[in-house]
C-alpha cells in the first residue's frame, strides 16, 4: 500500500514494514514506531518481520495500518504511526500550520529542557521559561510576561488573552513546566528521560504528562480556537470572538516543590487577577490523570497531606558496636519501636484520632461510586501493583471498597530512614526517619499533625531512654473538594462526550495536589480536567503520554472554552425566559448549533 | 633557645614559636607541631601566639618545649616536637641509621597509599604490598614473598627470618595493611587521611593505628634487635644470635573485609608453617587497644559477630503514596514491626535464647575486672560518648558492671535501613536493614543465627502481610578467648613492665577480629598485644596513634622477643634443675641480665 503526503511517500509492505520516504532529497527514512528501536535516518530496511499487512489508511497526521501476525507477532492488531514524528525527526518541525504536528514538536523540545524542580538546574528552568515565553507569543495573540521575584525563585510565565465580547468568564490555566529529578531511578529508563521518543502511541520523556504535554495541548486548543475565530469572523456573521472566554495562563517552575514565589509573582499582575468576577471564573488544572486507561475523567477531590521527619539522637558521635554495644541505648532502637507502635499487626493505623472527621458520602456521591467499575477492575489493580493481595482488611473487596479507602481515608506511610552511619561495624548517633500521612475531605491538616505528633510522644515517654525526640513538620497540604455541579464541570463533561463519544467518570485523586492559586484568587472554582491515562507513569521511570490523550485532550479543552461560550448564550436566553440556571444536561444540541440558534434569537431580541 | 642536630638547628622564642632550620641550603622551615596548620615550608613566620617559652631540652629525635601561656593559649604545657617529622618534610627520610626516624617516615610514606579494603583500590593495595616488601627487604635480613592467589584477591606478603639458634619458639606476627574507607567521613578529617601529620604528640592519618603503625613499630623491632644481636655478636662471645627467635610476617590486605585468599596464600608458603612447632609458637596480633590512654593492657578475649540482612519485599515496583496508600500492605511498615519486636522499652533484647550460654566468671577474672578502674573512669566514659546517660539498667553501675557488659554479654545493633524511594512521593517496594549480634565467649555464631532468625520468623508470622521476608546472615565471627597465662602472655607482660614500668591491664574487648591465621595453624595460641590507645579512633575521622606509643610499643615487641629467648635459657636452666616451667613473675632479675647470668651456667655446663 502507497500513501503520499505533502513532502513524504509512505509505502507498507507485506511483511508489515513501513518504509517513508522524503520526497526531497530522495531518501529513504524508516521509523518503527512499534518497535524499540531508535528512530532511524539511514536507508537500510533493518528489521523484517513475519506478518502480513491488511490495511493502511492515512489522514494528515497519522497512518493507521492493520496486521495480522507482524513484527511483534502481534494477531490482528491495529497499529497507528506518528506522520508528526517522523516530520520532526528529519528536522522539519514548523510553527502553526497543522497543529498537531505543531504539537508534537514544540513538546519534544519542551521535554528536551532539564527544568528539573531543583536548584541546581535553575538555569534549566530559566530557559524553559523564556522557551515558553516564546512558544505562546508566537501561537497566541498576547504578550507574555516571565516574573521572577527573589533569586531562589523559579521564573513564572503568565499571559492574558481577553476575550473579544464582554461579560464573558474567566479561565485561569494553571500548570508547571518544572519536573522531578531523574537521577534516583537512573538505569530504569528504557530511553533518555530528555529525548521524548514515540513508541507504540505513546510518547516517552520526563514531563509528557507530568505537566508538559498538558500544557502544550492547552495552548494549541487556544491557538486553534483562535484560528477558527478569525476565520468565522472574516467569512460570516457570527457573533464570536477570536477568543470566545477571557484567558490567564499562569505557568510556575516549582510545583514539584513547593511553589516557592508564585503567590509574589501573581503579585506583579495583580490588575489581571483583580479584574476578573469570582463567581464567573474558574481555575483550570490539568495535572492530575484518569482513573484507568480508558475512560475520561472529572476529578473533583484531591487527598491533603502532612509530612513529618522524625529525628532521634543520642551520642555526639557514631560509636563501634563492639566498643559500645549493649552500654548505650541506641536512637535507632528507639526510632524502631516509635515506628513499629504506628499500625497493628494488620498494619491498621493505631494513632488516636488518625481517622477523626472524615466525610460521609451522600447517596448521589455512591452511586457514582457504583459506575467506576467501567475503567477500574481489581484484579488487574491488584496484579499491576505486583502484589499477592491488598492490605489484609481489602480482602476481597470491590472497587467502591478499594477507591473509597483510596479517596476517602487517611493513609500512612513510612518512606526511608537515614542513619548517620555506612558501614555495619558503627552504631549511628542520629536517625530520621520520612514519615506520611494523607488526609481526606472533613480532616484538616493541623488536627493530623497533632494526632501523629501526641502519638510519637507519648509512646517516647514510656521509653527509657535518655535519646531525643525531635519532629519536624515539613510539608502541610489541606485535601480539597470541589463543586462538580458547577457550570465549569458541566462544561468540561460535555465537551468530554462529544470528543470521546462518551460520559466521563467522576473521580478522586489519593494523591495531594498545592494549589497556591486558590490563595491568590479565594472564591475562585477549581476545576481539575485530566488528559492522561493512569498509566502515565508520572513521576516514574519511561513517563509517557498517549498520542491519541494529546490530541483529543486538545480537543476536549477547545470545546471546553466553547461551551462556556454558548453558556453565555443559554444563559442570555434563560434570563430571557426567567428561568434561572440551565442544567447542562438540557440541551440535546451541540454547542455550536445551540450557539448558531441562541444567536439568532439574541439577534432578533436585539431589533 | 637553641639546639642544633646534625643538620638542622631549631630555634625556640618567648612566643612560643618554634623555628626549624635547614643548614643545607640555608632555609628556614617552620614546623607548628601544636598548631592545626600544615607543614610550613616557606620563610615567613605565620603566627605569634602570647605564651612564654619556659623551657627546651633536645635529643636525637625530639624536642620537648615547655611553655606557660602558647599559641593555643594553653598553661604549663609541655610539648613533644617530632624531629624525625621534620626531616622528613624536607625529604631527607632515610632507611636505617636512627630506627624511629626511619620508623616515621616510613610510616608516613605507608599511610600515603590508599590501600582501602575496595575493589577500587585494588591497584593501591597491590602498591602498597609491594612497598612493604621493599622495606622489609631493606631492613631485614630475609626474602620477602609477595603472593596473591586470585585475581579478585590482594596480595600477602610472607616474610621468615629463622632464629640462628635450633629449637627457638615462632612468632608468626599478623597484620594488614589494608584501610577502612574515608569517604563516609569526607569533612570530619582535620586534615588530609592519607598525607600523615603530626600533631600534639599524635600522628593523624588513616591506618596510623589500624594497622600501618604497629607493623611498621614491629619491623623496626626486629630490625633493632639484629643490628644489636650482630654488634653483639661481634664484640662479645654471648650466644645471642642476630635473630633470638623464629620469625614470620603475615601482612594481608583484606582484614577489613574477609581476609579473602589469605588462607590460601598461606598453602604457597606451607613449608614455613609445617615446620613450626605448635606447642612452642604464637600468633602475634597487634590490632587492639588499651582500655583507656595511661595503661598498656594484654587482650585475651574478643566478642563475635553474627551480621544479618533482613530484607522485605511486596510490590515488583515503588508506587505513589497518594494512589496507592492505605490499600497495599507496605514493606517498611512490616520492617518497622520485627525491628521493633527486637527490643523492650528499655532497650533490652527480648530475642528468645539470645543470653544463652554465657560464660561464667571464674574468681580470678572476677579480681582482674576489680583492677581495671586503674584506666577506666565510669564519668569519662559517658562524657566522651556523648551521651545524657548509660542504658536504664546500667544507671549507677561501676567499672566492672560496664566493662562486664561490653565484654561478656551479647548486644545487638541496628545499623542502618535501606529503602527503595529517595522521595517523599513513594512507597517503597523493598527495604531492608543491617542488624548484627555480637556474641561471647561459650556462644556460638550459629545459634545466634538461629535466635535471632525464629524470633524475626515467628514475629513475621503474626503479621497479616503478603510480604515476602528473607534473611540473609552476611557475616559469622565466633568469639575468641585466649590462655592469659602461657608463656607469650608472660613474656608480653614482662616486656610491658619493663618498657612501661608498670603492669598491663588485662583486658577483653567488645569488638570482634576475624582471625584466619588461626585455621591455618591449629593449636598455636594467640596473642593480643596492643600498643595503641583507646582513643586512636580507628575506623573513624582522625584515626592516629601517639608518638610515644609507637616509639615504646616497638621497644615492647623487641623486648617481648628478647625475653623469649630468655626463657629458653630459663627452661634450660629449669630443665636442669628438675623444676619444670617457670612462672614468670619468678625471676626478679631483667631479661637481658638473666641471659647473661644463664648464659654463664649453660657455658659451664657445656664444658
Amino acid at each position: 500500500a502507497i500513501a503520499v503526503e505533502q513532502r513524504l511517500m509512505i509505502c507498507a509492505d507485506c511483511d508489515g514494514m513501513i518504509e517513508v520516504w522524503s520526497r526531497q532529497p530522495h531518501t529513504l527514512l524508516t521509523w518503527f514506531a512499534s518497535t524499540r528501536t531508535k528512530r532511524q535516518t539511514n536507508s537500510q530496511v533493518l528489521t523484517k518481520g513475519q506478518g502480513s499487512l491488511l490495511a493502511l489508511a492515512r489522514s494528515q497526521d497519522f497512518i493507521l495500518t492493520a496486521h495480522k501476525g507482524g513484527l511483534s507477532g502481534d494477531e490482528g492488531l491495529i497499529r497507528l504511526w506518528d506522520l508528526g514524528s517522523i516530520e520532526h525527526s528529519i528536522g522539519s518541525a514548523s510553527f502553526g500550520g497543522s497543529s498537531n504536528r505543531s504539537m508534537i514538536s514544540l513538546l519534544s523540545s519542551f521535554v528536551s529542557f532539564k527544568s528539573i524542580a531543583n536548584p541546581k538546574h535553575a538555569k534549566d528552568c530559566y530557559n524553559t521559561a523564556f522557551f515558553l515565553k516564546g512558544v505562546i507569543e508566537r501561537l497566541l495573540p498576547c504578550s507574555v510576561k516571565v516574573i521572577k521575584t527573589a533569586p531562589a525563585h523559579m521564573p513564572v510565565v503568565f499571559a492574558r488573552i481577553p476575550a473579544t465580547q464582554p461579560n464573558r468568564p474567566t479561565v485561569v490555566m494553571y500548570g508547571h513546566y518544572d519536573v522531578v529529578d531523574v537521577n534516583p531511578q537512573r538505569g530504569l529508563w528504557d530511553t533518555d528521560p530528555f529525548e521524548m521518543e514515540g513508541r507504540d502511541g505513546y510518547y516517552y520523556g520526563r514531563g509528557t504528562t507530568d505537566n508538559k504535554g498538558p500544557i502544550m495541548a492547552a495552548i494549541h486548543a487556544l491557538y486553534e480556537l483562535i484560528e477558527e475565530g478569525k476565520a468565522d469572523a472574516s467569512t460570516t456573521c457570527r457573533l464570536t470572538s477570536e477568543c470566545p472566554v477571557n484567558v490567564i495562563l499562569v505557568y510556575e517552575g516549582a510545583q514539584e516543590t513547593d511553589s516557592a514565589g508564585l503567590v509574589e509573582s501573581c503579585l506583579e499582575v495583580k490588575e489581571w487577577f483583580s479584574s476578573l468576577d469570582p463567581t464567573n471564573s474558574t481555575i483550570l488544572i490539568s495535572n492530575t490523570y484518569w482513573l484507568g486507561d480508558r475512560v475520561p475523567c472529572l476529578v473533583y477531590g484531591l487527598r491533603g497531606l502532612v509530612q513529618f521527619t522524625i529525628e532521634l539522637s543520642g551520642p555526639s558521635h557514631d560509636l563501634h558496636s563492639g566498643i559500645d554495644g549493649g552500654i548505650i541505648q541506641e536512637p535507632m532502637v528507639d526510632l524502631m519501636k516509635l515506628l513499629g507502635s504506628l499500625t497493628d499487626d494488620a498494619g491498621c493505623v493505631q494513632v488516636e484520632g488518625f481517622f477523626d472527621g472524615i466525610r460521609t458520602l451522600g447517596p448521589e456521591e455512591q452511586e457514582m461510586f457504583e459506575d467506576l467499575h467501567r475503567d477500574f477492575d481489581c484484579g488487574k489493580y491488584v496484579e499491576s501493583r505486583g502484589v499477592a493481595q491488598l492490605s489484609p482488611s481489602l480482602q476481597d473487596a470491590g472497587p467502591t471498597d478499594i477507591l473509597q479507602r483510596r479517596w476517602c481515608q487517611p493513609s500512612l506511610t513510612i518512606h526511608g530512614i537515614q542513619s548517620s552511619v555506612f558501614e555495619m561495624s558503627l552504631i549511628p548517633h542520629k536517625v530520621s526517619a520520612q514519615v506520611s500521612a494523607r488526609i481526606v475531605a472533613d480532616q484538616d491538616a493541623a488536627s493530623m499533625v497533632d494526632a501523629v505528633q501526641s502519638h510519637l510522644f507519648h509512646t517516647f515517654s514510656k521509653l527509657q531512654t535518655a535519646n531525643e525526640l525531635n519532629i519536624h513538620v515539613t510539608r502541610m497540604v489541606d485535601s480539597w473538594r470541589g463543586d462538580f455541579k458547577n457550570k465549569f464541570y458541566c462544561a468540561a463533561q460535555e465537551a468530554i462526550r462529544s470528543i470521546w463519544k462518551q460520559d466521563p467518570l467522576y473521580i478522586q485523586e489519593g494523591g495531594t495536589m498545592n494549589n497556591p492559586l486558590s490563595k491568590v484568587l479565594p472564591g475562585v472554582p477549581t476545576l481539575h480536567l485530566p488528559i492522561g491515562q493512569a498509566s502515565d507513569r508520572a513521576h516514574l521511570s519511561n513517563e509517557r503520554i498517549r498520542w491519541e490523550n494529546l490530541v483529543k485532550g486538545k480537543h476536549v479543552f477547545k470545546e471546553f472554552l466553547k461551551n462556556l461560550e454558548a453558556q453565555c448564550y443559554d444563559e442570555y436566553s434563560c434570563m430571557l425566559s426567567c428561568n434561572g440556571v440551565v442544567p447542562c444536561e438540557l440541551n440535546g444540541l451541540t454547542p455550536s448549533s445551540r450557539c448558531e440558534s441562541l444567536k439568532e434569537s439574541a439577534l432578533t431580541l436585539d431589533d
